[in-house]
């Protein structure tokens, strides 16, 4: 097995600028050229460009079901900025914001019917366990939004939630490249699950970024998820550590109407210090990640530092 | 062949209610069930199931496939609705009134997929259709909304417009039941266009009962085109045709801002009616069935008078 980095990633970019997408009309396929191009990790097509090519999957051949997953993902990202309101991605203006929300909305469904065209021709097992995945993707955006209402969500609430709305595209962009390469049944799971769990441990990573990363890299607005009172693993966590004091500051924020966002961010911020959120964000991150690794060791291949090696790369990302 | 069309209703109206939805979450899964219980008439899976009975397919064959396409319908209009913030559908409540915008976008989405559940199993070349039949209603629904700022759209822009947003889907819900019966390729194309020239006249019938139907029968609000200043073929012709006058008033309604409804749909109708455009609507929407019909003729089979009948009752609707 060999495995070149840099040749996948720029496979990947190639293939998302020569999508063979129609130009009529414009307001329809403008979205989706500008939201594919801002960039981003392409963590997902890599995956699966990682996976296949452990079965010597040719890159060529791994390319189309890896783009497949990244307009999938792109997808979730239009609709979710329009849900979400969000003005930013990737430091860049949103759909919704550089057109106007029925764009984005239907640009949005023609990139998931793109998906599943890029994967057309994989068989019916693939098609199965996308479609599966789309709809944990879709039950798990639900869920985050029904938190916003709920005054209480607990920790496995929680993880349950982000398993859906984010570790299932990761285990899926795993298993689609060992299922390329034709691995059989018990060695897929295998790579499902060390998907499932590094995309577990990745939203967390995710979520503590949103406070305590660097703008500048990180593309979305820092204390973000603060300003919005987000059930993050972080806010779930001080509400359970927090003494009365701290928990009447936490209350005050949250019920707040009109502020000052910074004051609000850097309040709120402060109780997570005090509680020592951000280390137990990092560990219980580590944790997931060890169980990914855990269910990569159990795979049969003989090499597996490349897919070792950007797993790691992963759990040290600070943006 | 032998067609029950009340059996093959009720098969459909079973199959909708039966439908194997989770329960959790809710509000993602409960819009579906309501937007899906609204009834309507249910006329594209009719569609697949009649071409399907046409080869012999078992009723049971075709259930599937036929919900797939009422489902991907019922996609389109969830969607659609939050598009143009329509309060009603079909007499009740449209989602995103009844839950919220974001509930409706991402029930869509979810229904969307549901549709390409339904599709399994059939094969590449029934995907591959769906896809582009998929493509081409986004393009219609764009092209839609692209025209509701366009000062001028002309006949032909707007038929191709209703080809892709209306016409397509019915075309594919024809195909598909003949493709389930193994019809060859110039067979199957033959019922595609069948269901394509049948869709452009359903479409302008639509438009002329958006004006001239009645409202507790068609479902949503009458005169709704004319209060949004949809470019209809009935707006359209009846700027081609106006004198000086007429021009004047229908502009003077056009750029209007603040206005009594009922006040502007009478006006409108008003010159309509000085017009002729209803007994022109229906002339044009005649000779699209008339199409629909001479490639119907030339399909290879015996008994064709359960499609025929049904056309024919789908040219005489009058809601």
């Amino acid at each position: 097995m060999q495995f070149d980095l840099a040749l996948a990633q720029q496979a990947i970019e190639e293939g998302i600028r020569n999508l063979d997408l129609e130009q009529e009309p414009a307001n329809l396929y403008d979205p989706i050229r500008y939201f594919l191009s801002l960039g981003g990790k392409r963590l997902r097509p890599m995956l699966t460009m990682l996976s296949a090519a452990a079965y010597d999957v040719p890159l060529e051949r791994a390319l189309r079901p890896a783009l497949a997953v990244e307009i999938f993902h792109n997808f979730t990202l239009v609709h979710d900025d329009i849900m979400d309101n969000a003005p930013l991605r990737r430091g860049l203006a949103t759909v919704h914001e550089k057109w106007n929300r029925s764009i984005a909305l239907l640009s949005g469904d023609l990139m998931l019917i793109l998906a599943y065209e890029h994967l057309s021709g994989l068989g019916d097992k693939v098609l199965t366990k996308f479609n599966r995945c789309a709809i944990g993707v879709c039950q798990g955006q639900q869920l985050d939004m029904d938190f916003e209402t709920m005054p209480y969500v607990s920790q496995s609430q929680y993880l349950h939630m982000i398993g859906l709305k984010t570790a299932v595209l990761l285990g899926f962009a795993l298993e689609l490249g060992a299922d390329l390469g034709g691995a059989d049944s018990t060695q897929s799971h295998l790579w499902q699950q060390t998907g499932y769990w590094a995309g577990v441990g990745f939203q967390l990573k995710d979520d503590l970024l949103d406070v305590y990363g660097e703008q500048a890299r990180f593309g979305k607005q820092i204390g973000g998820d603060i300003l919005s009172n987000k059930k993050t693993f972080l806010l779930i966590k001080a509400l359970e550590l927090a003494n009365a004091e701290q928990l009447n500051t936490l209350r005050y924020w949250l019920s707040a109407v009109d502020f000052d966002p910074d004051e609000k961010i850097n309040a709120v911020k402060t109780i997570y210090d005090q509680l020592g959120i951000a280390a137990l964000t990092e560990s219980l991150a580590e944790s997931y990640f060890q169980k990914a690794l855990d269910s990569l060791h159990q795979i049969h291949l003989t090499d597996k530092a490349p897919i070792f090696d950007f797993l790691h790369k992963l759990m040290q990302r600070t943006h």
